[in-house]
């Protein structure tokens, strides 16, 4: 198996300007605030990160981006799984091309109920298009969003048929029995959590870690869950215990405003709110509530940002 | 009001080659056969034109083939909506150089759980920045695919704050009662009916027609419905029962496979089968199925295509 990353990873934001473009150098600041504090790599152009809001050609600049600020390979996926196999063809293409190999790839997911054959196919068709043996995909299953489900037999049935290239799921079903089981299913596989609150059962299964849209606060609490598994010291429960509750505090929510929120507080920038409809900034008594909930947990961000 | 179209509209198909490319002449040909066999209007770029499977500028060159041909801009919709703003801009920009001032529009349909707000933000930004008085949207609702409901309250607010320019629905809900909802809430809005099973409804409560999937190949027994509800003659009922029983006999099957199958069989062109993943064409026991139950109900497809 080919799956090399591990960790706490998070599906970082996309910082925006007045003008609703990406701020990319704020975006290239938080992802170094995020590696300094607890995060073992970044998704870039994820869910969290508003990447289907962006156009491709939007989409490339912000890979561009990371690439000119140095962030290393294995510190970086790439979200490229678009509605049509050209986008996400071309997007894969030029992940590839700035160096960042690993890819986290949704199916294309305007169409629902459709079939394994179609699943199957529509990967298939991506990296005979794509042609390159440095490719690594992560796939992408998040069927609230997608309204598609990736079974584990799905999972076993790509990785069988390229095991060199699909190599990781990042599983946002929510479901951790699901996580297991792929885990069970294909030993090496690097199976990522879609949420910190199942970091440790998914890592004592043989999974890789998570890749989390509330990492981007949680990093350091979601991190001490990850350096207790690591050092096997007895405290990974208690850190596990301490990061469900705020991740379970967080998203009740709702991810990319009350995370864009949490951070305009943080850094005194209340640029952090931007957001690309239909997403919309959290109206003032929520954020005032969050604020609330985060002081009842105790909960600060690490360092100043 | 400002709606102006009316009638039969097929959500037309997107021949393609054997390479998934689309195959613009084959496409022009069905329209015109389309137009030529009942159909009013086209919508190019729909859920069934696989739309969302294409590049945007994979569309542009659909349009600008349309354009070439010399279709009509009253008897064509542009199906414009993606994920992403700059997308739905940029296309719509297109069609209207094209002349094409009517556009089908989904709302960004990746999220779910996004409050009226941020459907209304979304549409609210496109218009700001395709900034032309030529336009007219038609807001499509899908639910199934979109995993979004836009409710008659929605469209109401939008149709208020844009009148001259948020005209119609094309409402693919399957709920009869929310088509009458919106055709009595906004008098002379453009109501079409997702299916011609509602045509008849929906042109007695003061709906504009009907855009359909199946009207691919149902276009002469739906426009033998409208054409009844035209002259009055008390033709309508028997018209509407016998497209509802056609309609139902297709959805069944799941309209892109199953349209492309029955258009294979009509033109004796086996490339109509193509079709970009995640769709897969008919197995061939389901399609021999489908063929028994055209030939059951008496249905065949009129003319020579």
């Amino acid at each position: 198996m080919q799956n090399r990353l591990k960790g706490v990873w998070a599906a970082a934001l996309t910082p925006q300007k007045a003008d609703l473009s990406a701020d990319t150098a704020a975006m290239v600041a938080h992802h170094k605030w995020l590696l300094a504090n607890g995060c073992d790599g970044v998704a870039l152009g994820g869910t969290t990160g508003e990447a289907n809001s962006f156009s491709v050609s939007e989409r490339r600049e912000l890979i561009d981006a990371v690439q000119a600020a140095g962030i290393a390979g294995d510190q970086m996926m790439v979200g490229v799984g678009c509605c049509a196999i050209p986008d996400t063809v071309e997007l894969t293409k030029a992940s590839l091309a700035a160096g960042y190999g690993n890819v986290l790839m949704l199916p294309p997911f305007y169409y629902k109920g459709v079939s394994d054959d179609g699943l199957f196919a529509a990967y298939a068709e991506v990296i005979s298009r794509v042609g390159d043996e440095r490719l690594r995909i992560y796939v992408y299953d998040f069927p609230k969003m997608t309204g598609l489900e990736i079974s584990t037999e799905l999972l076993v049935r790509l990785n069988d048929a390229f095991p060199n290239t699909i190599v990781g799921v990042k599983d946002s079903s929510g479901r951790v029995e699901d996580m297991l089981a792929v885990c069970e299913a294909i030993p090496g596989f690097g199976t990522f959590a879609g949420t910190e609150q199942f970091l440790l059962p998914v890592l004592q299964a043989g999974g890789a870690g998570c890749i989390s849209a509330t990492a981007n606060v949680t990093c350091a609490v979601s991190a001490a869950v990850y350096q207790a598994y690591l050092a096997d010291n007895g405290d990974g429960e208690a850190a596990q215990e301490r990061a469900t509750a705020v991740r379970l505090m967080l998203q009740a929510y709702g991810a990319i405003p009350s995370m864009k929120e949490a951070m305009a507080v943080h850094t005194g920038n209340p640029a952090w709110r931007h957001m690309r409809p239909p997403m919309v900034p959290m109206a003032t008594d929520a954020a005032a509530k969050l604020a609330g909930d985060m002081a009842a947990l105790g909960f600060t961000l690490p360092l100043a940002a």
